[in-house]
């Protein structure tokens, strides 16, 4: 993708994402509607829906060329990434969002035949836009994230991971989540996957890894994270597929191998 | 103890805790030396110890006769809760300080008689303090904290606590724990008790369980949130010590009940 046309599509990403955030935070005390998706803790709301519109109205009329995937509808059932394509998530962590009112955040990951040139991440209560150019570094509103720090261990590591993955489960063996808990210096929790990814960058968590998550939920973290240094794979070490769910694994680049070799593949089911 | 009493301790806690704050804001960005104390998990700085060191000697110069039961060695040794008892931690949650810079917060719990008096939990990089004299009404800011809803299921909750429970430990079964995690709405680990204390008193949490802490974690966080109506006890159900370790909940009335009887009791080893 030549420079030109992409700093044209980061700085209109960059101006809905702040746009889409002032619309969220104008409705954040609104009564809302919650229903549920695929099970009771998959939650939707009309915010999310008119987040994604907003989003994807724009993209459409601006862009007509680009594609969208996205999570609630307004995009299209991909099978490439050839073009442009928006992957888009206009709330990452809703029931963070329905409980909380914060910790969650709009992600918007851009990829050009399947490379990720651009990544959003918007935590609109926070007041924090995490954005990265593939190649020109991360930033934290205008602050420079600096590239991860060459050394860590695994036993100075704090890794954000879901408590389901300590409980029986399709995809790996809770008893070795449990090893890599009593290695590991703290597990946290925020469950916000696109949140996740962009505190992987900052360098405060050192990793992030979920057993099964859509591509929109990491895309746009994904890049930011990417572009300090951070890796991410599936749990088995296999590149991750943008038009597919799966497993994620996104850290430190000193970790990435003992966290696969000794335990995610030990405990893979 | 008579209200203009606690009024005028109340006002002095609030400006001292306000100035450490500040302390610690400044110093944010300094180099740091971290050591551990009792586990290489457990970490101290100089700044908890300054921070302490602060509070201490305002308590003492202030208030003679008052007595301090704190985390880095500048309080007294109590075998009771006899007079009024400042119950201090100048930083809880310093692995997030350590790493994060963040997600921390000075906490200071007021006794009198053993009745806990005034709570005050200051998350001072989110600019955020949250305060309650009993009976009075808990506080974010300058903001009153509603009292908790007075419904609620264990299906719709939140709950707070480490990784670590779904782990095989000493306190309780990790699989009963893991049938907890199925049955609620959603788990968080924060890893900073006074805040998730906190978080209980907002509602954006709807309980906070650990297998072991010591007084000073729990103590503000603990008046802030049984204020709006949340209840401590220890895992058993049993009445927490605040002059000894120990473990606790503190949850939401609605939902106290079935996590005791159908989960903490049943895994209690």
């Amino acid at each position: 993708m030549k420079e030109e046309r992409r700093e044209v599509i980061y700085r209109h990403a960059k101006k809905w994402i702040l746009e889409a955030g002032e619309l969220i935070r104008k409705k954040i005390n609104d009564p809302l509607i919650v229903e549920t998706k695929s099970n009771p803790k998959d939650l939707v709301t009309a915010i999310d829906r008119e987040t994604e519109y907003f989003l994807a109205k724009n993209i459409k009329s601006t862009f007509p060329d680009h594609f969208l995937f996205s999570e609630e509808g307004y995009g299209e059932d991909l099978e490439t990434l050839d073009g442009v394509v928006w992957i888009v998530d206009p709330i990452d962590g809703t029931m963070n969002f329905v409980k909380q009112k914060r910790n969650f955040a709009i992600s918007i990951g851009i990829f050009y035949n399947g490379i990720g040139e651009i990544g959003l991440v918007y935590d609109c209560m926070g007041g924090n836009l995490y954005t990265a150019l593939r190649g020109k570094g991360a930033f934290k509103n205008s602050e420079r994230l600096p590239d991860l720090a060459p050394n860590l261990t695994l036993e100075e590591s704090i890794l954000d991971f879901n408590h389901y993955l300590l409980c029986q489960n399709d995809v790996i063996d809770e008893r070795v989540m449990q090893r890599l808990v009593e290695k590991i210096r703290g597990a946290r929790s925020y469950c916000c996957a696109a949140l996740a990814l962009a505190y992987v960058a900052e360098g405060i968590v050192d990793g992030y890894l979920t057993k099964k998550l859509a591509p929109w939920d990491i895309a746009g973290g994904m890049i930011i994270a990417n572009e300090v240094g951070a890796v991410t794979t599936k749990l088995d070490g296999n590149p991750v597929n943008m038009l597919m769910n799966g497993s994620t694994l996104t850290c430190h680049p000193a970790i990435q191998k003992e966290i696969i070799h000794d335990y995610l593949k030990k405990g893979k089911k």
